[in-house]
């Protein structure tokens, strides 16, 4: 195998060096081992893949990605250099230049959980409860400790690999020291970070150990530029900045454009990029046979009322995320049965709550709370011919198209989120136009809140006031919203959102 | 009964209006019914009762509350009018002009547990379990109704009490939509609130239903002046103002001051009254032979170490309230017993948590938690000659004061705090010199962060590095400290602080 290996690996002199890196916590592939010891490979999607296709797979980039599975890792250890586009198994070579990290399992897992998933993660979407979580002991500096590590892992990559003057684009909550670490080691290059979460409020965000808060704001200022998904969370980290760091915030002027954070000497600017739906590819996939075989499936589970019609629908699509607030949506729809009789056996909840991070066990108490409920909400309204509510917890993408498809009402109601795709696909691929019942704490509601219904996402009764209505919308107003929420939705598409970070860190 | 009540009731035309009023939900006194049917009558403490002694027991006052107890609504059916310094048993009458409102049992508790402690304190202190709690549903539209009828309840009640151009001074979360609703009764009136607690972020705040986020404020600015405990809280009131009504604030000029906010053609005054401990009372209340008996019990309890001298103490007094952070508190102790070894057998922590809200779910949990932790702090170190954590949960006043005085460290940790007495009360009691390690989420940490230990609350490892600090602070540099700490405490006592607030209206 060393033999191998050494014949197709390049020298650090021959390798070429990269003019535009990306660096993430997951990469565009995934690896799995066969019990023949051959790797496969299986390709992912997501904006940042359709992001970094607007350049091509050229030799002047490189996607830079920690190996997430015991696949990933043995790719990683055939690769040479870890560049996988290297691998000696033509097969499982990646379009583009990636390298993925092999870094030490249990480091990984205290950085990725312990850290980025139930501390960044629950401190931006305001998820703790306070009075018993967190608690920040010797097990949280352990986890600290590895964070720091898997950062620099990352620093370290992209350092050896950038030409001189190089554009790096370091994505979100899982690499903020990244930007900085990076600049201590090569101050030559253009520094990019994006956040695609929101973002805390300073009153919350303090509640980050001391040295861990400013650790964070100054790991991010470290690059030359900053951005996220909408105004309100830029702004939130730099009213974070002027918080804890003492940082001075200047506003743009009244054309808009990025804040300025000087801190430390440094000026670094705040940018919006509001990433938008992939229309191209969503339109296209959406109408794949796969797609309309689940689309036939759906219909017949969701059957006719008594009038001979087919039933209304209201879909939600999500992981089972503590911020998703599922279990709120589904109080929302058993009010809407309690209180408006009209709708029994005229409409059914189509809920899919995909597996989400189970290894944390908030998100098994919370999965198994979003059953318990369906349960009850079938048993007090269920009847033989209509079942109210369709929750399917196993995860199935054409599925999901189909009942974007389908969907009468989209209910999206976080109760903090980054941006909200969900809320962008599905007018995108709809057939005969949806209605948007769409939280204000989402950020795609900076640009769909006009053709939305907007819901308070606590506000259970407001929500189903809201899902009648979006139910009650005639046809031809609901046709010409979700017109607009697509064209508002599509704005920004991927490619053009990478391209545009880019331009403005050169 | 009722001829005995007549022949002592002031007719309408008799009663003299008053010129003062104060308004809160829990009065100067409680009354206990006996089997004879006889009141008797428990005089209270606190800020508002030494503030409102400024002025005596003129005719020209009254005090509104409500009826807590089956004792007090008995009371209050007895009294003329309410009034209860016109009750028919002369030894269960009020000192001064008091009144207690009957409200019907249902809706008060509706309007206390269900708004004021379940919900706005909740939200002040940023205590709940975001994806699963609050959630709106029916259940809080009617405590809703009730809170707005037991907030009419007083509006209505201050209207007949006051006479034309009154000054009125209504207090706290309970009481914040009473402050409108007076003035539209009366225009006529100086009118002033006064929140005792924090007050939420807006991106917290608007977790409340739109319309009662809103109510709540427009409530609060139906006052010509609202003030609170720091310039922070005030400043986030603002804020939410800003973010939820759109009002305008105008901050005030280079000299301080209160911040004005202009909403519907209306500009109030928001100002801020840091309300210190009465250093007379408690000096004098702390040296009764009841406190000088309990403190001799405390040190027996205490011991001495090794070296035979006394044990080293730390001290926390609280209600066991989850914004009081004692499960953290006591992790920090016990962090500081497995770190640093030196300290077994050389230090007692003597934690009094007395019983809270026991009608709230939340806080029976964690007050089963807090004994939990406790026993396993006392079985993971304790010794036949050395119990090193001793827990209190039965309330006891002179006890508290005793354990004041013994402090060589006060612990002072809440999660969020509105202004935290405890902080100010134990520097002004302590025999030898105290060191107070104090949250800077605590209200207290505005005037006494130079000579506290200050702590984030949520991090272990620093409040036990505090407590270590503490612990080994020379006795010169804890006296000096004591001493200033005492001096800052008690710079605006209550009876001055009440002042300030009338003449600020006037």
């Amino acid at each position: 195998m060393s033999a191998r290996r050494d014949q197709s690996a390049p020298s650090e002199q021959e390798r070429p060096q990269a003019t535009v890196l990306v660096a993430s916590n997951r990469g565009p592939a995934s690896y799995s081992l066969s019990d023949d010891g051959s790797l496969s490979i299986k390709r992912g999607g997501g904006g940042l893949v359709s992001g970094l296709s607007a350049i091509g797979g050229a030799d002047g980039t490189v996607w830079v990605c920690a190996a997430l599975g015991e696949g990933d890792r043995e790719a990683a250890r055939r690769a040479p250099g870890g560049r996988l586009d290297h691998l000696a198994e033509e097969s499982a070579r990646t379009d583009q230049p990636v390298r993925m990290l092999d870094i030490d399992a249990g480091t990984f897992t205290r950085a990725y959980n312990g850290i980025a998933n139930s501390t960044l993660w629950f401190v931006h979407h305001l998820l703790y409860d306070t009075p018993v979580k967190p608690v920040f002991d010797d097990r949280f500096r352990k986890e600290w400790d590895s964070y720091q590590a898997y950062n620099r892992a990352f620093a370290e990559a992209l350092a050896a690999e950038a030409a001189p003057g190089a554009t790096v684009l370091i994505q979100d909550y899982h690499l903020t020291l990244t930007p900085h670490q990076l600049r201590e080691l090569r101050p030559d290059l253009r520094i990019g970070h994006f956040s695609h979460t929101p973002w805390a409020p300073p009153d919350y965000y303090r509640l980050l150990p001391d040295r861990v808060a400013a650790q964070v704001l100054e790991g991010v200022l470290g690059a030359d530029r900053a951005a996220f998904l909408t105004r309100r969370w830029a702004r939130t980290f730099a009213d974070c900045c002027e918080a804890v760091l003492g940082a001075e915030v200047v506003d743009p002027g009244p054309d808009g454009g990025d804040l300025t954070i000087r801190h430390q000497g440094r000026e670094v600017r705040i940018g919006v990029h509001g990433l938008g739906a992939d229309a191209e590819f969503l339109r296209d996939r959406a109408h794949q046979p796969d797609v309309d075989s689940r689309l036939a499936g759906l219909r017949t589970s969701v059957g006719t009322g008594p009038d001979g019609r087919p039933r209304r629908t209201i879909v939600r699509v999500d992981r089972t995320e503590l911020s998703k607030n599922i279990v709120r949506g589904l109080l929302a729809y058993r009010h809407l049965l309690r209180t408006r009789e009209e709708w029994r056996g005229r409409v059914v909840h189509i809920a899919f709550a995909y597996p989400s991070r189970h290894d944390l066990p908030e998100y098994r108490e919370y999965t198994a709370a979003v059953q318990r409920l369906a349960a009850e909400i079938n048993d007090e309204f269920g009847t033989a011919d209509w079942q109210p509510l369709l929750l399917h917890v196993d995860d199935d993408f054409p599925r999901s198209l189909a009942a974007y498809r389908l969907a009468d009402v989209a209910l999206v109601n976080p109760i903090r989120d980054g941006m909200n795709l969900v809320a962008k696909e599905v007018p995108v691929v709809s057939d005969e136009g949806c209605a948007l019942v769409l939280s204000r704490e989402a950020g795609a509601a900076a640009e769909l809140a006009e053709d939305s219904v907007m819901v308070n996402p606590y506000d259970v009764i407001a929500t189903a006031d809201a899902l009648d209505a979006a139910l009650n919308m005639p046809a031809g107003e609901r046709a010409e919203r979700c017109k607009r929420l697509a064209a508002a939705a599509t704005a920004l598409p991927p490619q053009r959102w990478f391209l545009d970070q880019l331009e403005a860190l050169r």
